[in-house]
């Protein structure tokens, strides 16, 4: 049985986090050895790189830069976490990865090709399931200034939002067998449910 | 008559920054406007990322980050600074570009397909003219170690070194057009004339 790499993907305040734990918890309960992590700042690098790009003060970091510096979050992300931890058989649960950026810089700030970088950030590494959770912006950014101060990309627009929840899914119809989309409205029990029947149907097939 | 976009690429030690004040100040003596700059470390957040990966005492920067980094570093120099420069009519000079990235990281740290990483974060914004000062690196090296301590790319072992600079020639063979190879064991003022008649056969050949 080997080691199985899932991503958490979706906008503002569709409860990634509270997703991964439950996630992670079921399955250290089923015997697994499971390491949740981040992007950005799964790492001491990427933590400050996160500082740069999210700091409201900061320097008005241009759209091809931010994509840029979260490529190179993930690149040291996948070559000194990820690949290493799959290596050792652990199960890994990001909460994002590639999507976020196609979504938010790729669509949402309208770059063009965003993923020839995300390609070349992970060489080519890709989850064995993204688990989107998808949520209408309004909702998911009120949750979220409910939670903390809203940051830069808090902030932004509604409309940016929408481009990027636009995004996540035609990425999720793009290749439906990788992706689970679940819906983020209802009770954090009832998607903690689906999404362990969706990575149970991956790790545990032959026992069903 | 439009402004000009000249880069100086080269390994290190081999004068790119005395070459580039030479340059520039001959360029201003026939009226020109010239903005002088460098890669990494153009901008505010280039400063901070050059910081990030040249620090010999700072986080083991993989090889894939690192190239993101200078490679968000140059986005934002060239959306920011080079691109706007430009537009306003002036003359720019830039010490390391794009050629630096696909020598050092790309050939010497030999990662794959660095190109497609530098032609997005240009926007495909190359120089009319590329300077390769061009100088065995056991020179170069010596002549960097005798001006300041040694940051973590000048300790790299002179293997390195050496595929860089080859890397730097094959790139100039592959657009002779775009480049003048000048060799750097010579004198400062027998290169600076050199540059200046490379520059000037650019912007003043009608006047000749």
């Amino acid at each position: 049985m080997t080691a199985l790499f899932v991503a958490f993907e979706g906008g503002e305040g569709v409860g990634k986090s509270t997703q991964i734990e439950r996630a992670a918890a079921w399955l250290r309960t089923r015997g697994r050895d499971v390491l949740e992590t981040r992007e950005p700042g799964g790492t001491p690098l990427g933590r400050e790189l996160r500082r740069l790009v999210l700091d409201p003060d900061s320097h008005h970091v241009t759209p091809r830069a931010e994509a840029l510096l979260y490529a190179a979050d993930r690149a040291h992300h996948v070559d000194t976490v990820i690949r290493p931890a799959l290596a050792a058989g652990r199960d890994v649960l990001t909460d994002r990865y590639v999507d976020s950026t196609l979504a938010y810089q790729g669509a949402g700030r309208g770059l063009p090709d965003a993923r020839v970088v995300t390609t070349w950030a992970t060489g080519g590494l890709l989850p064995d399931l993204t688990v989107l959770l998808d949520l209408d912006p309004r909702v998911g950014l009120a949750r979220a200034g409910a939670r903390s101060s809203f940051d830069r990309l808090e902030a932004a627009a509604l409309d940016f939002h929408e481009e990027v929840r636009a995004a996540f899914l035609a990425l999720a119809a793009e290749a439906p067998e990788r992706y689970v989309v679940l819906d983020a409205h209802r009770s954090s029990d009832a998607i903690a449910a689906e999404v362990a029947e969706a990575i149970g149907t991956r790790l545990f097939d032959v026992e069903r």
